[in-house]
């Protein structure tokens, strides 16, 4: 049916959404943010489905990732779809492999984050194709065709292919159960929405009360920006929620070394599930140093982690408890299988970044297939939720009594809304034409 | 003079020269590269002088960079031009703080450049106001001045603002003698002219002998692409310029962290000075592991490290022998006096990289500082040299006797000549078009 097809147009948009009107979002590091998305459709000639993937960033500069994008369009524009979806080990490779785009990172920043939004959207295609939610897609592939999707280069010294392999191999074991299971039951959430650093002390509260009656056995709070505040908002949530609830709190990197394991221990007594954050998301050494002086309280850390290779340094170190894949920063799907499996190597727990805009829309396929074919459980596991601009998508992240969903339509759910585009179109949809009218 | 003076533009060129046609610069991970600049222009509404800026790219993605340096027009534009030169620390901390554009780093990759880019030009624009050259203009700073234009955030566990006002009083001691030793007979330069891995071995061992007479007692070659090859290269160097040059080599990024150890243990009989880049550039803990195994080989790094974060890791891990700084990779002049002070307190030489376009003429004014005002020392000290493209430039890099002479015109030496600016133009300056004719 696909035969012959190809891929005749990479669409970028830049889209954003005004959300610094209302504080959603904010946090110490962030006050404002706009969040927003650098859209792209892999456009084919065949009548059907197209390939949609998005980059979250959080406002100006969003353009930029949209011109990054568009640098890939060679590489892209003229493949066979066929080729494509059977070799998307190989589509990865060249987009990661241009010689001249690398030098923009290598493999970080704005380029990364611009190819992770091209390979996810080469992953909707063959996930629509194959007539699957994406991450029911990866589970049904074999071991082999996962590690050959994966580029070893720079992690041989913490996982080889072969080891790789057998992880993938012993996943197999309870394979069907872990499926019924998500179908049923779906992924454990937490919910971020009650924490933002801008909302007031009653809303907090409210909001708290609220995600615990809606099921959820975690929260989580920005802090950072002063003290006292978050010593007021950490007994504030505690006393909302209860002894039995997790708080987590994230610091947004506003801590250097010797400031986070202070504030770590002045927040102890309430209890902190984790501390995610305390510092640059750079510091091998520094969060490692972190979690030995501040245990027993736990670290997480991975929505700004540039790479594979930072990933493999921080499990190495010793630096992490949690580590929080990001469906967007890292060069997509293949990049975060490869994360998956070093953090099952060193056996810490994924617990994936989402909110923004159309990150648990696309983390939650990520974390189902970790679930049904590299870790086989969800034991100290759970999938970031925010209740933010769900309603823009096709096919939106359900949560129910605490919990994803599986995704049952055909995808990685990350096709927003015709109406959206058009409304949200930086700078003249009509949503951006009302806030300066 | 300039009483009331004001920004008025920020200007932005993509400009382009055709390397990959004679394999300049060629190596083992950048096979084709076309050197290109995003050319920045901070345009004032005085007579006179302008801020001249550019970030060194390999060709494709040049856009992308000159987009990032157009999302931060509005942190620019209308500014007074007293207090920008007045306060470029905070100048700086202004473009690096940018709650939203922060997303696409952080602190990395194109965001990371563009705000170098822009930072740099205003330097430029500061020494020629001052009518000299940035190096004297550093140099004649006072410690407190100095440290008020660095972020010591994520610094603090290594470098205090207290240890690096120590530093620079110390480096006060015989600083007139440092500056007439420079003004006399410069500073020592190394050579990669004759090493580019597209070379025959003929044109290898011309360059090599070329470059001994010419005064360099160094040289460096490219490796990685081919074991065979790198062996008998650097053979056929060793044997044209004898035992008493060094040889550095330069493996761009290709190996991993057991092939690093190996490969250099296969090219240890032929006397390498240092190894340069033996792994991915985010390797903190790998590249210690280098080290440690392949010594007494020394191993340096940094012209594709990130930010300061990364570079005090490598100090802190005691991964280093030599630290490259790149004038176009981090966040300008302000971020890389941040890294020499932090070379300074672990007592590791800077050696910077240059080569590309510009990227000569800008950093020897970093060295010439470090030199006076911080190390104090020109021992185990080199600055990379190429010798392409520098008749492009206003005031370009001058070698005599393996030495960059001391620059003596006012500015950053960063000003392109309006006639290469207009020919080199991507896509449509004139030698693009007689390339696609």
């Amino acid at each position: 049916m696909t035969q012959g097809a190809r891929i005749v147009a990479l669409e970028c948009q830049d889209i954003r959404f005004p959300t610094s009107l209302q504080h959603d979002g904010s946090d110490a590091m962030n006050p404002d943010p706009d969040y927003s998305a650098a859209y792209a459709v892999l456009r084919t000639d065949l009548p059907g489905p197209q390939g949609h993937g998005l980059c979250f960033t959080i406002g100006r500069g969003n353009e930029v990732v949209v011109a990054a994008i568009e640098a890939l369009r060679p590489h892209v524009v003229g493949r066979s779809v066929d080729e494509l979806v059977r070799d998307l080990g190989g589509f990865s490779a060249d987009l990661v492999g241009d010689s001249q785009l690398r030098w923009l990172g290598p493999e970080k920043g704005v380029i990364h984050m611009a190819i992770g939004t091209v390979v996810n959207a080469a992953w909707d295609l063959a996930a629509k194709l194959a007539g699957k939610p994406l991450w029911r897609l990866l589970s049904d592939m074999t071991p082999d065709q996962i590690v050959d999707l994966l580029d070893f280069r720079y992690l041989e010294d913490a996982l080889t292919r072969d080891e790789a392999l057998d992880i993938l191999r012993a996943g197999r074991n309870g394979r069907e159960q872990r499926i019924e299971a998500l179908q049923q039951t779906g992924y454990p959430a937490y919910t971020t929405t009650p924490g933002w650093i801008g909302y007031s002390d009653q809303k907090l509260v409210r909001l708290s009360r609220e995600a615990v009656a809606d099921g959820f056995t975690q929260i989580k709070l920005k802090v950072g920006a002063d003290r006292a505040d978050d010593a007021r908002r950490m007994a504030l949530a505690r006393d909302a929620v209860g002894p039995g609830i997790r708080i987590a709190v994230d610091a947004n990197q506003r801590w250097s070394v010797p400031e986070a394991v202070e504030a770590i221990k002045a927040l102890a007594p309430w209890d902190p599930y984790w501390v995610e954050e305390p510092t640059s998301p750079d510091e091998v050494l520094g969060l490692a140093e972190i979690r030995r002086a501040a245990a027993p309280v736990r670290i997480a850390v991975g929505e700004h982690v540039a790479n594979r290779v930072v990933f493999k340094q921080l499990l190495q170190a010793g630096a992490v408890d949690f580590l929080q894949i990001d469906a967007c920063r890292v060069a997509g799907v293949n990049e975060n299988i490869a994360i998956l499996l070093l953090a099952a190597k060193f056996g810490i727990p994924v617990c994936p970044h989402a909110g923004g805009v159309g990150l648990c829309e696309l983390v939650q396929h990520l974390a189902m297939f970790d679930y049904v074919a590299v870790s086989a459980s969800t034991e100290d596991r759970v999938i970031e939720y925010v209740d933010h601009l769900h309603e823009h998508f096709e096919d939106p992240a359900r949560i129910v009594r605490g919990h994803y969903l599986a995704p049952t339509e055909p995808g990685f759910s990350s096709t927003l809304k015709p109406g959206s585009l058009r409304a949200h179109s930086f700078p003249y949809g009509s949503v951006w034409q009302a806030i300066r009218a």
